[in-house]
């Protein structure tokens, strides 16, 4: 191939042109975003916790988003052609309810649940969430996270990327990866960290304190 | 961003030089790969064969790989930390055992299982077969089996790729994905297939009828 020669000449093009923010970033040793897999869990909305729970949700620990935190209490799930006991519940209480599960729980579940980004649940699968004590029917709400960045706007201008645009994201993994598609979402209460499923993680072979690198944009915003 | 800018000029000097085989072949129609998903199997030699069933392999049907074939006899897979019922098991016979699992059924079980090509199993984790009738320890043989390509040498010459090369894979799901070091197997005998597992499946959301589409070199052979 003359694979070699098109990336000498694609580097000297833009050595002459200057690199973009972006590509500066990636350049840079700081340019690492942090990889953090989130495993299948539930938000609930306050009338489902009262159903599940009776009382408020118990707190046990902050997770990385400034605010959000895992609680005490668990759920089963009950899907037409399966069930996942002991998923995590976090807080604090959502205006709706919503599941996340990687695309092998749903397959267990026997719940299609499409790729969406948090909090757009519309016309998504529902399913049965238990407690030992109580029981709430979700009509819908059930989906598979879409892979996203967090950062603030700081970090946002220095990877010179911008809120809801689509980057390609290199996976540092034992089998690597480029994970196109992946949002970013920039608030000034974000903390800088990538979120993928076990599923993702597991494709690329991750392993502890994994990093992933911004190295292209899949769309614009 | 300059990206288009950069893309803009990366494509004019590219149209100077001319395509790459490889880039030629992925610009036109015939370029997509099938991809074939590899549930857990195993693979027997004859003595585990013998102590697991007492007798022969019993033929079902045939898998896409010349050669190669689904047999009636199930396992069941006993790990440190759990157990996988009705594992496939597929003929004919090899010169040793070797079970492939995802990463997620390397958990399951509790097994550090590494990723390997077909067949080299030096140095992996074991486990315990039982098949209702008989039982089979395994030293060794426990991999995730690295993605790969089948292809003939008619294949590989349309591709420009050469046997044991590894490389890029853009793969078309609902959230799609490049996945690296993707090794290429050419043997006259081998039908064009590109074999991951359920993980990368649905790290990149594939549907039936998947595609793939070599976009690059990761590493010479």
């Amino acid at each position: 191939m003359q694979q070699t020669i098109v990336e000498d000449i694609i580097k000297k093009v833009m050595d002459q042109m200057g690199e973009t923010p972006a590509e500066k970033a990636a350049a840079s040793c700081d340019a690492a975003i942090p990889v953090e897999l989130s495993g299948r869990h539930v938000h609930l909305c306050e009338e489902d916790i009262k159903e599940l729970f009776g009382g408020p949700l118990t707190h046990v620990k902050e997770l990385s988003q400034p605010g959000q935190y895992l609680c005490k209490e668990r759920v089963r799930l009950i899907g037409p052609s399966g069930v996942i006991d002991n998923v995590a519940v976090l807080g604090p209480a959502r205006p709706k309810s919503q599941v996340e599960l990687s695309l092998t729980d749903a397959r267990i579940l026997g719940i299609k649940a499409p790729v969406r980004q948090s909090g757009d649940v519309a016309g998504t699968p529902g399913v049965v969430l238990t407690s030992g004590s109580g029981l709430a029917g979700l009509e819908e709400g059930v989906i598979v996270a879409a892979r996203h960045i967090h950062m603030s706007p700081g970090d946002a201008a220095r990877f010179g990327v911008s809120d809801n645009q689509k980057v390609d994201v290199h996976m540092d993994g034992s089998r690597p990866a480029v994970f196109k598609d992946v949002i970013v979402r920039v608030n000034k209460d974000f903390r800088l960290a990538m979120h993928i499923d076990f599923d993702e993680a597991n494709s690329c072979g991750l392993g502890k304190n994994a990093r992933g690198r911004i190295v292209g944009v899949t769309q614009e915003a």
